[in-house]
């Protein structure tokens, strides 16, 4: 390709929305031009890179025998109102209604139109497992959009689903997925995380997130040095139940009301106390929603209440996860209860709660609580609390687990060692989903011996433009943006120093020798100085550039490596040869690095 | 691939809704699934024929230097209000509100975003020509969706659009697309007809449609043997004004009120006054709306009329051609008038209207009229006619042209041989569309005297899926489809009898040299009988079979034609080199054939 014949508008300057590397440079480069508010347009450079980040995903997807689909993006809303999610997605589903008045959704997710065509087909067990994939375009109404591609309101996005017979079958998919994704990732020249995800309201039974780090990221990772990973949502730690002992505490002593006069925070009361934040029990009012009871004996259907609320016992220096109370609770959401809820529930000013003689509300308790003596609490009257309170004895909560926020220092549940935190986003997740859609939207197969069951479902996704966006961010310098080969829009520039005389038949002969060898060549053919040639192709990061100068021709010309900023004189006769040599090398080690 | 992992799930009986052979075909070899009215899934044999009639596209526009872009589907609906047609478009056109109430398009057509990002870039005329495209999603929210995909709501377009410095330019790049567009069709195997189309109320001044003959298409396509051909709505032939001579007639007489009591059509009339229709002049009074009247001197902008009447005159054997018509006034649509309207403005019952002394509305003529003499015309006077009238004399047109609808028979215009009609269903289209877009979306550049100038504009469109569809209207037996081998979705099926033993041997080994020398294989692994075996292959379509058979091997198998039937034995060692080498072989014959 010539230069002067794509189109490539660069920038000097780029717009004060633009944060963070990948979007300024994308934009800087010319490939990605903005419509609207999360809404933007790849121009032919931006095109050609996330095309190879698309076929990346499919050979690794046709090299494990998942199967590709082109359902619509425009689908009917039937399908969601079936599966619940009509009601339940949110704000961020667009919503339609065609001339006759029928709803219609654009895609932000497509369990529901999968799963209605493998139920149309689905007869025998002999036809599972069935795993079946789409590239297509997706639309989620994101609140705040911002980054570029990299939240955007309309992507593109890999999503598979898988359909099976038992949960081996879903486990051996799921894991032929991690490994695709790794490689995939890996040709991309990403370094991922993979960490361990909730399943929670989504009901599943294993999840996998693979996060790139990142400053801006959404996501807090967890971290060991032994390898551990796992999401903030998720992450477990060691107990710490030495912490929870009271050293000078007496377990024989009653409980007793002491008064507080407004002190109401840890901290106020650590002061008031002369004790420290572990030795109380914080006690939290959560207000859970869409609680998924369980199911009578009589009724399949489990029976969903809108709203309850909870007390929440914690160890004073530790917090709540709300992922993991949600996911106890099944709950779809969880929030702290209003002031007048928790004045109601517990007769007393917010900042007096406590689990002694509480019983609106059932109690739920992180386990470092139970593992504490002589503890502190609030009393559930104004301005006192309580001393000498023994878990087990003076109250016995409903449920125990582990609900505390894992953070930077605590113990790693697999080896011991203190953990640590990265902000991370999220480029792809696999799923266990179970049984959630085969149910609500009647799938059924018939085993060997003929009786009518559900098949068990995985889904697993991954965003193309927050990939590709991705890449730039871990490969780039001042300059610009230093591309894989894999996935650079150019394998080679070709830059004569000028495009006239020897230069230009150098250049010209170079070209076609790399294109006829298999090489992707921009052949910079603009009447420009030298200097903004290798300004603009720094920019745009073509992994490699053979610089045709007067001074080493006739002999030579100079082969410049973007990355390491190595330059070495090669044979004219022998330029293409060469480079195409290093290209093709360069591919086939990522290809067989795994 | 072999059968037994891949989803191809086969039908014996079709939905009744399914009545043309592609939808049929599609349904029962297991190409498409519905998900809704006018909404189809591809399963992934139909995907892969589809991509390669995508990437038959992509090829031919790189060819000759065509830019592909993606924009987003889903564009905000600013872009569209600018234009002026997110009020014109009409109900065809999908919108949704934002969670901030902001309205966004799910793209029908692009001219709006293209036009966007070409405006945000351009400065100078050195910039241009630019020709961009994409092959991305549409909606349409067809009233009628029907014929599977080949009038679907969703479906995806190639559409392209070219920014000019002038005419010769545009023309050019029209010029360069209907060749590339020949090369696309001819490479998909189909007959497809160059069609002079409309360009009306879109203000264009040139446009070709490509068609291809169907019973059940929208378009009535004008022909000759000498290969002139046009859609009936820009068809013209050669005028016959001796036709239009009444041989009897007495020029010299005056205009003569008769009563017709009662005689309102051509039929009543010719037979009461004992004529021919030839003799009559009719007069249609039709309202027009949204015309776009004459620009004053002092104003660019042309007004506009929401709604005017015209009476249009034509000879008594002759339809009004209401495309024309509306092209002619420049309106966005033509329709016979009420009867109210009719009554109000000829101050007579309907069936009486004629053009002398009518001065309520302008007349239009068509140009056969101005040849007519001594004609029979409705007296705006109830049970009255006008005998006696003389064109030009007795009244005076406000416009004469060429109005009537040409029709099998009528004089070609190039060669004055009689023409024929045919259905058609446009598979693509070019345009000039000329300033439209860029004057209402402020377009401009530089030109070389440092001069501010509006780019002229092209628009080309090709519906993939259609054009799909088209393939298989044009290439099936009663057995099912006969992909040519440039769309299919394999190119040779290797059938062993059994899948076992010797055959299963020579079915692997063969399969595997085939992939090796790059042929597009499927493997049919199942434990059917043959006869299933051999009905699924014609169904589908794969243009070549390699049966693999006890009664021949050792030494051989057969190879197969779909199309033609014959079969041959080859040697087991060679079969694979055999298939590759006619599969390559007809390819590139399809390639250079132009």
């Amino acid at each position: 390709m010539q230069m002067s014949k794509t189109w490539m508008p660069t920038l000097r300057d780029v717009p004060a929305d633009a944060v963070i590397v990948s979007h300024k440079l994308m934009l800087r480069s010319g490939m990605i031009r903005k419509l609207s508010n999360g809404l933007y347009a790849y121009l032919p450079m931006g095109l050609r890179s996330f095309r190879k980040v698309e076929n990346i995903i499919r050979e690794e997807m046709d090299r494990i025998g998942v199967l590709e689909l082109k359902p619509t993006v425009i689908v009917p809303g039937e399908l969601w109102k079936e599966s619940g999610r009509f009601e339940t997605f949110g704000a961020g589903m667009l919503c339609a209604k065609n001339r006759l008045g029928a709803d219609l959704v654009v895609s932000p997710t497509a369990e529901e139109v999968f799963t209605h065509l493998v139920r149309s087909e689905l007869s025998s067990y002999k036809q599972l497992p069935l795993t079946l994939y789409q590239i297509n375009t997706k639309y989620r109404d994101e609140v705040r959009p911002r980054y570029g591609v990299m939240r955007g309101r309309e992507f593109m996005m890999f999503d598979a689903y898988s359909y099976h017979t038992d949960d081996g079958s879903l486990d051996a998919t799921y894991q032929d997925m991690a490994r695709a994704y790794r490689r995939i990732f890996k040709r991309c020249g990403l370094t991922v995380i993979a960490v361990k995800a909730d399943t929670g309201a989504m009901g599943g039974t294993g999840s996998e997130e693979f996060m790139v780090e990142s400053e801006v990221g959404d996501n807090t990772l967890i971290l060991c040095s032994c390898g551990y990973a796992a999401n903030v949502e998720k992450a477990s730690c060691r107990p710490d139940w030495e912490e929870s002992q009271n050293a000078a505490g007496n377990r024989e002593k009653r409980p007793e009301r002491i008064a507080t006069p407004n002190v109401r925070t840890i901290e106020e009361l650590t002061s008031f106390l002369k004790t420290t934040p572990k030795a109380f029990i914080k006690t939290l009012i959560y207000q859970a929603s869409n609680v998924e009871a369980e199911p009578k004996p009589d009724s399949s259907v489990p029976e969903i209440i809108p709203r309850m609320h909870v007390a929440v016992l914690i160890r004073g220096d530790l917090d709540v996860n709300e992922t993991k109370l949600a996911a106890l609770l099944k709950a779809s959401e969880v929030e702290l209860a209003s002031n007048e809820d928790v004045e109601r529930i517990t007769n007393a000013p917010v900042g007096f709660a406590g689990p002694v003689g509480l019983s609106s509300v059932k109690v739920i308790a992180d386990e470092t609580v139970m593992h504490m003596h002589d503890a502190v609490t609030g009393a559930n009257a104004g301005d006192t609390h309580l001393i000498h309170v023994e878990p087990g004895r003076d109250f016995v909560p409903f449920r125990v687990a582990d609900l505390r926020v894992v953070k930077t220092g605590d113990a790693c549940i697999s080896c011991g060692k203190p953990l640590y935190e990265k902000k991370g986003n999220e480029l792809g997740h696999i799923f266990k989903l179970g049984y959630k859609y085969t149910e609500s939207m009647h799938v059924t197969y018939l085993d060997e011996n003929g009786r009518e069951q559900r098949p068990t479902m995985g889904c697993y996704g991954i965003g193309v433009d927050r990939t590709l966006a991705s890449i730039i961010e871990e490969h780039h310098d001042d300059d610009g943006i230093i591309w894989p080969v894999s996935v650079a829009p150019y394998h080679v520039a070709v830059v004569p120093i000028q495009f006239e005389g020897a230069m230009k038949a150098a250049a010209l002969s170079i070209t076609a020798e790399l294109e006829k060898l298999g090489v992707e060549v921009l052949l910079d053919d603009r009447e420009e100085r030298p200097g903004v040639k290798f300004k603009d192709m720094d920019l745009i990061g073509i992994p490699y550039k053979i610089i045709v100068g007067e001074k080493n021709l006739p002999a030579n010309v100079e082969l410049k490596d973007r990355k390491t900023g190595t330059v070495r004189l090669v044979p004219v006769g022998e330029a293409a040869q060469i480079a195409a040599a290093i290209i093709k090398d360069e591919l086939s080690l990522i290809l067989d690095r795994e």
